[in-house]
């Protein structure tokens, strides 16, 4: 069976920047797309903000198992029903792959409970990502280190909570470091957040970071049945509790009566 | 210098219900005030929910080293600005102590990105609260665990991301367990959640629960000045790089201009 | 291709005990190995204490995948040079299933660098492992909770290291409670502690925890090239450094010398 | 009352090395230890390899706070005995930090559990590190990052566990990062590793690098009693059990007998 991978782009840039759409003539999610869409057993489409529903309806989000998100520039036009429904997808198995300037997307902060904040600046200058765990599933078949020509810098201290794995860390040539390779878990949820991807650069059409998005695919992939009720706060009946037990001490709620929340 | 501590309620409980206002005459909000102020270093008082923004103005926040959250049925009438101001008061590196039903408030759901999701039930059975991390400052003066004769059941699975620390983890008279101490990070903000306290027993006139809140403020309280630009994402100029640099490369944003968020 | 599990056995009790005997009376390992065997594609053998190097030869840790361990008494028999060879492997990325009373193996202590010391207790009493992460890999195919009749009681505190996730919490009927499956990773080793298991109980043949052991030994198979290398420290010469440099400062190796260690 | 802190040195380089004597005349550990005797509430003294028991007597660790170790080339001579008096007393609440090459001292392996491996240049190059965690009490008073104009290049993949908490990321003029303070706990005791310190530059005399060691051990002591029993496994005895239980099933310990180890 396929992994069905959606690439969520708000496609902005690209109509408006000329530079932008030198580099990416069909869009970053394309660009996106076809790097993730190299292994066979992958099934990728893709959405984008000025879609209805931003192109993910609860039928299609229903039938992703890894949503992939690059946004700049548009994150407050994302609707807040769409965010929250995302979450829940998140929450009960479906992955997340974060690109880039995605750190302030409001899926990623929602997500993280943090501000997600950097330092950044455009100079276009050398980035290298060294590899800190080369036994994790996402740096397989990666050398060392990654080594981009052209990048946006972000860096330390990023506001996001201490990783469950730090897989990248990221080296600037005009002096700054980052953690630009993080993976987390919410719920049944994986979730990895990548770097590097800035719009004016080629970084989609590099082969190394193709692999690791490929290889992050997989990796967010969580084969178990969708966890539907992940949210709810379900009572235990005192006569169905594992063990005998009988009422005791003052009580707020009737018996049967669904909690507060 | 002292540690200023609130103590938020919503306060509805012991107005509506006369088994809450039998255990809790004052309120719950003034039994763990009371608790937390035996420490002649901390300086206590209380907010609640029908008070002008809840108790809980910008100016009076910004006075706060520790905050203390106790809500049930009202969650959803906390005003998600209110939310936002006492999320960015976290990220600031105020602490934040989360109680009980408070698992499911705003903020804390705000602050860990997860559903915070349990199973329960109110039959007021024996609870047993193991220490497993007697080292923690949190559990300095408690035995091997404390004894609660009636509680009610909060069990697993709780839907919160893995802890920086997992420092109680409970047993259940009815057959459940419960990861009942948990702490975590969140920009500068220390957060700790503690599952006791249900309302209709005298669970915040226990001395070991309230030796617990006691310690849990003084791990709770940053004394670094607060990080007041922790959610921003300052550009860093080219000419003050770290590292000599010279522009390169394509480019979206004009210098010195502000980034998108 | 096949994943090449091999389940250590310390292999004493069964010989010496006869109510050890009558419940497993071709050997705990053989217990094990029939449930982890019931996977078509995994090829599992043993190895015990008495065998020459404990049946852990270089050659044949060199073809594992996964090496699961149970030992009690004779810990302290198991000879110091194979307990590194085992940890170098670990660290290359075999994986490592710690069972029950191997929580005091010269292996696992190597591996935390804790004491792993716990509470005990031999009543047959009543246990029953709650899955708190139901998302994980480990405990897919398992209900709510594992009930196991008679069990020996493990109690918490549980000296280890906060684990990379807690995947099983369990519940004794004499009021304990036990982090019963806990997840680490070492080099590009994944290591799973599993309580349950002691020998006068009928544990192995029970078909919940055959398939914790299935899943397991599943998760812990790391596909990657063994990481051979993964203990040297090699430098880096200044012609070789990514960026230019020269040699600047004083000077402690000559030119290409190898380090201390 | 005071924190007592006990610098240790192999105290060799010293000795045999005329660039190293030029930068510290009286030894590294005399540099350490006058830079954490700044504060006036820290007791600080020494001690060095080729003293008896390496300084390191029961009497003097029982009354030591947080213990920092700094050895390079005769990790090999230090007593296996004497690691594990020191691993005993940090699992038992004293802090240690461990500096520079000490990563591949006996005692840290030895905590860590890995192999705490790395690649490394001796070429004086410039290094920078980035503060990660500026609300951490090990960063209090240091500016966005710390400059040093000569340092030995370690580079990552560093081989150790994820850390409790990333502090310092390094960025090195070579084109190298490193994770270069990181925390850990280990039973009741704290581990800061903290990566500069070569021997032929000043290092230890950086007015920053002082208060990053005065930070860090304050950091690390554990005003708690300390836990001698910390690596005891008792018994739990059937007629104190906190529930009432009987002995059921099968039995291979006779009534208060001590467990195998």
């Amino acid at each position: 069976m396929s992994i069905r991978v959606v690439v969520w782009n708000e496609f902005l840039h690209e109509k408006e920047n000329a530079v932008v759409r030198e580099v990416y003539p069909d869009g970053l999610h394309n660009a996106i797309a076809q790097g993730i869409g190299e292994d066979a057993d992958v099934e990728v489409s893709t959405a984008t903000l000025e879609e209805p529903e931003h192109g993910l309806s609860q039928a299609r989000l229903d039938e992703t198992d890894v949503l992939v998100w690059w946004g700049h520039k548009a994150h407050a036009r994302v609707d807040d029903a769409i965010v929250e429904r995302v979450a829940q997808r998140v929450h009960e198995g479906m992955g997340l792959l974060v690109l880039h300037s995605g750190h302030f997307s409001k899926i990623f902060k929602r997500l993280m409970g943090t501000p997600c904040s950097l330092r950044w600046r455009e100079a276009g200058e050398r980035e290298r990502l060294w590899v800190i765990n080369p036994s994790h599933p996402i740096t397989q078949g990666i050398d060392k280190a990654i080594e981009l020509p052209n990048s946006e810098m972000y860096g330390e201290p990023f506001l996001v909570p201490e990783p469950l794995e730090t897989v990248f860390v990221s080296w600037f040539e005009g002096g700054e470091v980052f953690r630009s390779g993080l993976t987390y878990q919410r719920g049944a949820g994986r979730i990895f957040y990548f770097e590097p991807g800035h719009e004016t650069y080629p970084i989609y059409h590099d082969p190394d970071i193709r692999r690791v998005l490929r290889n992050a695919v997989r990796w967010a992939y969580n084969p178990a049945k969708p966890w539907r009720e992940v949210a709810e706060a379900p009572n235990v009946p005192i006569d169905q509790a594992r063990e005998k037990i009988e009422k005791k001490g003052g009580s707020l709620h009737k018996a049967g009566e669904a909690g507060y929340r």
